[in-house]
């Protein structure tokens, strides 16, 4: 079967038309909101085996994803309005009849938003487990997307066959504008091990601060082009150029993020944003995959699956956390990167409809349909999302 | 015996009498210089057991400890050759006699300032590793020092009785400008196991740019009247007020470190420096505390010591490292702090005297007696180090 393509995550284009909207879920974090959505394409023609040409609303569907940032919720409320998402949604059998929309929602914003949801929109969230949703969804990607996985190191990227038989144990470590650590055992088997505050949220708000730079993509790409070595303490910094070859600590291993800023006797002003900007990066994606390495150990896991928008499939973040996990490891453990790596949590509070009661054959058939599809569906090439991008 | 004294760190008074100083030692680091010496009183009386009076030598003797900004290496340089330091050195026996005086240094800077000494004062940097030198400080202290060891949580200070036969094994986490962490076994018996380079260069360097604080000191008495639920995203921020409680994440405990920064629309300068130091020294101290955890576990270690200038006996400092620890242990392990924290290393170089054949009795002596001395060794009040002070 083919019926089910994972949309392409790249540049959105609103005159594409949608067809028919079945639903849609969120996942409202501390800085972004993820959205997924999902329409089949009510004017696909089909014929059946009798050689009859028909409708077939079980037909082309397609997974749309799109973010805004959380402190502009009022885009993503506008968005919903326009594309009448909401007017896709279901109803709750269990319920009274009423007007209100229920939809699926995960993150912290789904409580703290809740209020604002049903005044603008008449939507009532159906709040779903954070941690559940995350694992959902990594579950779901790895089960059912075709070369979902991949390794990234040197610059080299390498799909990961996922074997179905033998996924569990793994770590899964999401990193939104914090960092949750989840040994995952199976289908809604996990347990939240660890985390740390020192996460995408921690990058982009000292990154502001430091650079004034005026989103996380610029920020971003002021990394590319800047040099750490600037401003970081490297061992050859404080061994006059000489490795600490005893411990095995090469010369150009980072003893102290930041640290010549402590000797320099500069100002911020002095240091270029673009270095100020990689050296945040490198410190924050390397403490990100110690710690997770440390915690994989503890589990004994192999598997490490890193996902979450502060990866946003940025090479030079993949590569550190890379080359973090192989470093401590002893090159006995290996990162893995997820190609929808920032919507886990949104498409988990999308699956989660399937375990409800509600009265949609279309979409138990559609998910049932896209576990069953494995390595039939299409292939997302590994695009870029920014701000309100999509598709 | 009671014939050493261990210096009580305090102000320096330079017009106290050194009496005879016997030999030095330094551990010159990425940001700081610290430098320990050891004198005599040469006029100290003594009554020997047939009621004869005479003069000691090997009488009260008393450890000092200075430090210095290693980019103001010339102020260490005139101290030496003010107090005449390196007069006190010892000539090593195997090389052919000159006029050189061997000093025994350790850390990066004694590979990378050997000629500066070696023009300035006529002194040859004898090179002790690193992480010897920071277990026999360390060591030396545990086992030789009253009253060295304490745990410090919630305000509350108390010391731990160090039982000499099951001191073995600790983790021991040096917080320099990186942070180094050894597993130690037993006397020149350890492992550096892991460390990280978000350490107190870190703090300082981050903490410069920031706030524009001139000193650590002035950063870290600043971060006293901070409050960092001003720029960090808690995770009642994200959930609206609410714990997170299916994952044992109370509202106040931070999401996300700097995460406020993200969506203020604030810049630097509307931030109180206050809480910026406050906020950064709770990320640092709070990951050291995590990762130093985790090695533990590793490990199956008990005991973490914590040392290095980082902490500097700062309250706040040691508090949220201790939360750190019992929080990720679930409260099986325990934080303990060092009072002679910032100078394990030096200490341990000036131990290592005793193992190179010098020809020097009295030195054996004093080093023996320390040891011995155990208990009945002074009692050093847990004073603030600041730059330049030492005693």
């Amino acid at each position: 079967m083919d019926i089910l393509e994972v949309g392409i995550p790249g540049k959105w284009e609103p005159n594409l038309p949608d067809g028919h909207i079945s639903h849609f879920a969120l996942d409202i974090g501390g800085s972004l909101i993820k959205l997924v959505y999902f329409s089949t394409n009510d004017e696909f023609d089909v014929v059946d085996k009798a050689g009859r040409l028909g409708k077939q609303s079980l037909g082309k569907g397609r997974f749309h994803f799109a973010n805004f940032e959380t402190s502009k919720i009022n885009d993503c409320l506008e968005f919903i309005q326009t594309k009448q998402l909401h007017l896709g949604g279901c109803q709750h059998l269990e319920a009274p009849p009423t007007d209100t929309t229920i939809i699926k929602a995960t993150g912290g914003g789904s409580y703290k938003y809740a209020d604002l949801f049903k005044e603008k929109l008449g939507i009532c969230l159906d709040k779903e487990d954070e941690m559940d949703c995350l694992v959902a969804g990594a579950n779901f990607l790895l089960k059912a997307v075709h070369q979902e996985a991949f390794t990234f190191m040197h610059g080299q990227k390498e799909f990961v066959n996922i074997d179905h038989n033998d996924l569990y144990p793994y770590l899964l470590v999401n990193i939104g504008s914090g960092v949750s650590m989840l040994k995952v055992d199976g289908e809604g088997k996990f347990e939240r091990v660890s985390g740390t505050n020192v996460g995408g949220g921690t990058f982009w708000g000292l990154g502001r601060l430091l650079t004034n730079c005026k989103s996380f993509d610029e920020l971003l790409e002021l990394s590319h082009k800047g040099n750490n070595r600037m401003i970081d303490m490297l061992v050859g910094d404080i061994y006059g150029g000489m490795d600490h070859s005893k411990v095995g600590l090469s010369s150009t291993t980072i003893a102290s993020s930041f640290g010549k800023a402590v000797s320099d006797n500069k100002e911020l002003a002095d240091y270029r944003p673009e270095d100020i900007s990689r050296s945040l990066l490198r410190m924050i994606s390397n403490n990100i995959g110690q710690i997770s390495y440390l915690n994989a150990l503890r589990f004994g896991l192999k598997r490490i699956f890193f996902g979450g928008f502060f990866i946003g499939g940025h090479t030079y973040t993949m590569d550190t956390i890379s080359v973090a996990v192989h470093f401590w490891s002893k090159g006995e453990a290996k990162a893995m990167f997820l190609r929808h790596e920032g919507f886990l949590g949104a498409l988990g509070a999308f699956m989660s409809y399937g375990k409800h009661g509600f009265d949609d054959l279309m979409f138990h058939q559609l998910i049932q349909s896209a576990f069953l599809a494995g390595d039939k569906i299409g292939s997302p090439t590994n695009g870029k999302l920014s701000e309100n991008e999509s598709i």
